[in-house]
């Protein structure tokens, strides 16, 4: 009997996954070259059922690259020569902003309370930073920004480009791509993939920023803005990449192009119901983030009463397998990922076996 | 019926990938948390099989990325201040000086006539150069440095830092480690696994030279040597890795331990054999590596009278799959793969259909 991963991690894979790997593998998919027409069009198809689930304008590119820490580094090389500006409100978000410091760059951050988001006053905001980043789904704490904050800050700083972590919550968060200039996210999370895959969306006013950038400063080699774009016009890479792990993309956001974004979303905030009132009313569970309107829908976050460890272990033994605190919050909290692939009835019984633990 | 890849980049998958990939599924490995126990005993099985094939020094650290084409870019970052030396025979060592140069550094090149290896005279290079890479095996030319050119350079050189490019030939190439200083390869190579995976071999010398470089320059963030090895420490990677990917290796390079690397070896040299003697004999083909010595043994090039796409043609219809000429050499040149996966059989069935061909 198999395990359900509830983690937010690598987490369950998409049900359809195991399917497809067997069909990559009778077509041989692993081994065609990436410079092949067989390649390009897998390619394309990742492109374009992507661009067709998340609704992304005509002027975003869609880029491969290892990961989404990579792309961390990837935008600020890119897109920030002096100064980023990063909303901090957990462990990753505080990570994308020490990159920043990393790479040379004075960034500066404002960083809320753990379980909350920093509150959004655009007139702290200095009107030159070049870049300002939000976790929109802090995946330590389970905080996520309102969009509105989002399109707040866009109003007040139209200069600036506008970058959304968007690693754990999408396909789910339906953002309005043309308040915001780039978004990415990794495919072992809500696309239910095995991990190795980070997804970069990128629109024009980004490509030329960095051709802008690359006058005065070094923005990087082969997964530069413009060296991504060049190859991608051709439906390509610059290395060879995750091939399999393009092609499995394509074939999920297709199946879920087939079920419908709406169904999904609907479902999700359905889910993420269940959950938590199943959290606010147990006497050992309490969700970490205090504010309704901060909670994330896809990564559920409680404080536990008796140590997050027997919580674990009591479910594991059922098969349940959930995630535990992040960092400083390890054995003080659990982690519920609340993905595509977890069905209602997943949930319903993940509810209960929690609903039952004294 | 299935298709044999010969092609020299993704290539055909080792013999027992499938059933691994199938094992892996079935263990859920795509869903494990890469801060598991799991992970890391897998982490650490792919390391000590690596260690055991390659026969890799104590005092080295392997590291994973996302691609060899990332290491070019890490290799520069984290190694190199001012200025390296690149021996360039072909294509892919020609984007490695590439890299350098959109890097911000002020690298040197000595590059040999396509089909040749640069004559290496320890004169010509300067003694303050920090790094000397050589491409041992260049996949767009089948031209092969013989070792000795190295370690010379090691002797003329010895505070240079030595990187090898071995992508397409490990774990064939019996390279001594203890005369240079880092060694990287793809898995989707020799290895014969799916791509999206770089293995970054490097020894302490390395680790101590970033490690001085950060105290001047940026080195990169999640990727850096000293990050990769703070990480390596426990058996973890920085980001989410392509878990799937090093569970494969592990598997994989335990398979290649238990047929054992001399038998390994003296099978690619005997099927090389095989396979020079034919183009060698044939009015169509010619080695394009003139002098013998510099003939690699895992990446066979051929000129051809005719249009290669004929020969190409020909050959998949008995779905036998050959690479094309790299770059400007398209259309007049075949390259063969000649990996561990590929067996007698399957080269003397090529072999055959080659020598059929007017």
């Amino acid at each position: 009997m198999k395990n359900i991963f509830f983690t937010p991690g690598p987490a369950e894979l998409y049900f359809t996954v195991e399917s497809h790997i067997k069909k990559a593998l009778n077509e041989q998919v692993p081994s065609i070259s990436h410079r092949s027409a067989q390649f390009q069009t897998i390619f394309q198809e990742a492109e374009e059922n992507l661009r067709n689930l998340l609704a992304l304008p005509d002027n975003y590119y869609v880029f491969f690259t290892g990961s989404a820490t990579e792309i961390w580094e990837r935008i600020i090389q890119n897109l920030v020569a002096e100064r980023s500006y990063h909303f901090v409100n957990g462990a990753f978000s505080n990570r994308f902003y020490k990159i920043a410091q990393e790479l040379g760059r004075s960034p500066l951050a404002q960083t809320a309370p753990e379980g909350e988001c920093a509150l959004v006053d655009t007139g702290k905001i200095p009107t030159d930073v070049e870049l300002i980043a939000f976790t929109q789904n802090e995946t330590s704490t389970g905080a996520a920004h309102p969009l509105e904050d989002i399109y707040q800050v866009r109003n007040s700083h139209p200069d600036a480009i506008i970058a959304v972590d968007a690693v754990s919550t999408l396909p789910y968060v339906d953002l309005d791509y043309t308040q915001i200039d780039t978004a990415y996210f990794s495919v072992q999370k809500g696309f239910g993939l095995p991990a190795g895959l980070g997804v970069w969306l990128v629109n024009d006013r980004c490509l030329a920023k960095a051709e802008q950038l690359v006058q005065q400063q070094s923005i990087g080699s082969y997964h530069s803005l413009p060296s991504l774009f060049a190859k991608a016009q051709k439906h390509q890479t610059p290395e060879t990449p995750n091939v399999l792990g393009i092609y499995l993309l394509a074939k999920v956001a297709g199946d879920m192009l087939t079920k419908g974004m709406e169904i999904i979303r609907n479902e999700t905030k359905f889910k993420a119901g269940m959950m938590y009132q199943m959290l606010s009313e147990h006497p050992n569970f309490t969700p970490f983030v205090r504010n309704e309107a901060h909670r994330s829908k896809t990564v559920i976050v409680a404080e536990t009463q008796s140590p997050s460890a027997e919580i674990i272990g009591t479910l594991e033994q059922n098969r349940l397998l959930i995630g535990d605190g992040y960092g400083t919050f390890k054995g003080k909290h659990v982690r519920i990922a609340n993905f595509p692939t977890h069905s209602k009835e997943h949930i319903i019984l993940l509810v209960d076996k929690m609903s039952a633990i004294l």
